[in-house]
């Protein structure tokens, strides 16, 4: 079934830009508007703002494409088997396309500088130097649009249809949250605990509700030194043991058949003492404040702030140094929108946005809690709820 | 200690191209003349082709890149904290070095189609116009040149340095290959066996002799069907339970502190049929005659060709749709060599290449035997060996 509010809005603002087509293989973007997530980046979306859209898949996907791809026309070409010319098959197939429509404006993907892993998280095919000479090529004449831009302001926005998946892939990430809390305990290591968890939302995660496809990056950060940082874009999971009364930290990406949780907890290892327990419910109550504070019509800024104002009346402003959220969806970080103290952006409903206050300092160590949020017409639902306790 | 056959062997090939300085983003780059393996993809590296090199790190990485950084200056600036400006930061750090230094030829990366994730494999941050465009602005006057083709072909050959980088990597892999061969057995899915391959390394390969951060890809295909479309770029592990007599394929990848390691075996559930059994020692004597056949000056097709031979002989050409083997190192696959039967390379000492014939029919199934191999003066050198068994 395909989503049908998505492509409908999609042309839509195609059309107040006088685009013709666009030409998308970053598999985030083709997932968008094709319903398959690509195994690596070597796909190719054309999308016309009339008539049907036709995908370009290595042949030797055409199982998975042909059952996930919505109504257009598919073409297969050989890729990775002896006599096979990728460049030149998708150089005929697009050239096709090209002369069949004699569009004047086609959007490329130009300056997406942050993008998801394909599938195959092992490595990444991007479009660059080629991709553009490819488009040149085959579009001669027409004006090569960078539309960035508006899919990034389009994505924000999420369907029902993909709130349906997104609520999906956050329901499968508390897999990780349930074992990260019964593992917690002096002696096990962070990658022992990352590890776990990664296991998990891999074994219990696929074919759950038919999921085809589901891995998490986990990453766990342990005792006062290594949770102190834990406000960076990433932790390092180390083989330190925890020790009692030590701080575990997860930051755990979740991807499910192309949709992302971005989910944290923070537990601790034995008795947490007084601080950590004062620090954890400071956190808690900030994280609650702010998914309070969201509903359609709501400034990101005053929900940061929402948060922030917990921290501050603390005493622990200084060391809560990030923004409370972020947008994601089809990727673990989205653009937009972001909750911080100088956002302008107002809140619609459908918005996805993280809420992830903390604060961070020794000796008692870094403490984040954090949950996917969808902006409703009333207020907001948390995706795949889960609790949230210390020990 | 730096690599400094590395850091001779770059500028001569820059000085031969007439370059003054390369500025790198991509975190394989980073790592092939820095040291450092970025966490994400917000490091630069500028590296001129006489005096020191300069490195642009997030601050929230300082101890991590100071510890491994080689010989250079280095720069930190604010990253993912409120009130920092990263944009202007780096444009800052980078225009103060192009007004001390008035460079007339600056290489970047502008056709890396593919690319190796970073660490935070959950999300790339790759050069696109953005960066294009910084550049231009920094360099204005300079010669922008796309520096692509020079750096592939300067990561073809190997240095001693990163020879053992490389075997550590294999090494480690190796674990993964012990577990997958304990566990194969029937009643276990794919995702149970790629998640236990996918754990035991990163458990058991961080910290050894010094490990920073090891993460294994593993990809588990079972039974004929999947095996039997085993030659893809990827597998797709589902929670298909092995039954006696199924085949299950082992596709692994492994990143050890920046170093790849790709390596493939295959096991049969129970008791192979006597079919299983001859495809399996026709595969295997296709890789080893390969690896024999690798020496400093043996022609990539003529090894191609010794493992094709084997295979042919034996009526199972067909079979067998794809390359021989491919180069790797800083990344998963890298450009250089091939090993193809149309190719015209010729193989030099500390050149790294896989070597993974196979032959994938149903009702047997896929059948892939995989290891890396640096080629040496003498003949060729298999990193990390592990037996290779089909029950």
């Amino acid at each position: 079934m395909p989503n049908e509010e998505r492509l409908t809005r999609m042309r839509r603002a195609m059309a107040s830009e006088r685009l013709d087509a666009l030409v998308l293989r970053l598999p985030e973007n083709v997932l968008l508007l094709s319903g398959f997530w690509p195994m690596i980046g070597a796909t190719y979306l054309v999308f016309p703002v009339d008539g049907e859209p036709h995908c370009i898949v290595p042949a030797c996907y055409e199982a998975e494409a042909s059952g996930s791809l919505w109504k257009m026309t598919a073409s297969y070409y050989r890729y990775g088997v002896l006599g096979a010319n990728p460049d030149a098959a998708v150089l005929e197939i697009l050239s096709s396309i090209a002369r069949s429509n004699r569009w004047a404006r086609v959007g490329f993907e130009g300056s997406f500088e942050v993008a998801a892993p394909p599938w195959n998280t092992a490595e990444v095919l991007v479009p660059a130097a080629q991709t553009r000479k490819l488009l040149d090529t085959v579009f001669q004449g027409a004006d090569l649009v960078d539309v960035t831009a508006l899919l990034q302001s389009q994505r924000r926005t999420k369907t029902p249809y993909e709130i349906d998946k997104l609520r999906f892939a956050s329901e499968i990430s508390s897999i990780g949250l349930k074992s990260f809390e019964d593992l917690v305990a002096p002696g096990i290591t962070g990658v022992e605990l990352a590890a776990a968890v990664e296991r998990d939302i891999m074994v219990y995660g696929t074919l759950k509700h038919g999921t085809f496809r589901a891995r998490a990056f986990a990453q766990v950060a342990v005792g006062p030194e290594e949770t102190a940082v834990g406000y960076r874009p990433n932790e390092v999971s180390t083989a330190r043991k925890l020790e009692s009364g030590d701080v575990a930290l997860l930051e755990l990406g979740v991807v499910v058949d192309g949709y992302w949780a971005d989910r944290t907890r923070v537990r601790v290892a034995g008795t947490p003492t007084e601080e950590q327990l004062k620090i954890f419910n400071i956190v808690r109550d900030a994280q609650e404040s702010a998914v309070k504070a969201i509903h359609a019509g709501a400034k990101a800024s005053s929900v940061d702030e929402a948060a922030r104002r917990v921290i501050r009346g603390a005493g622990y402003a200084e060391w809560f140094p990030h923004i409370t959220g972020h947008g994601l969806g089809f990727r673990y970080h989205e653009s937009s929108p972001l909750l911080s103290p100088s956002s302008s952006e107002v809140l619609e409903e459908g918005v996805l946005t993280s809420v992830e206050p903390g604060i961070y300092r020794k000796p008692s160590g870094g403490f984040r809690l954090e949950d996917d949020i969808i902006v409703t017409k009333d207020g907001a639902e948390v995706l795949g709820p889960y609790p949230m306790s210390l020990a």
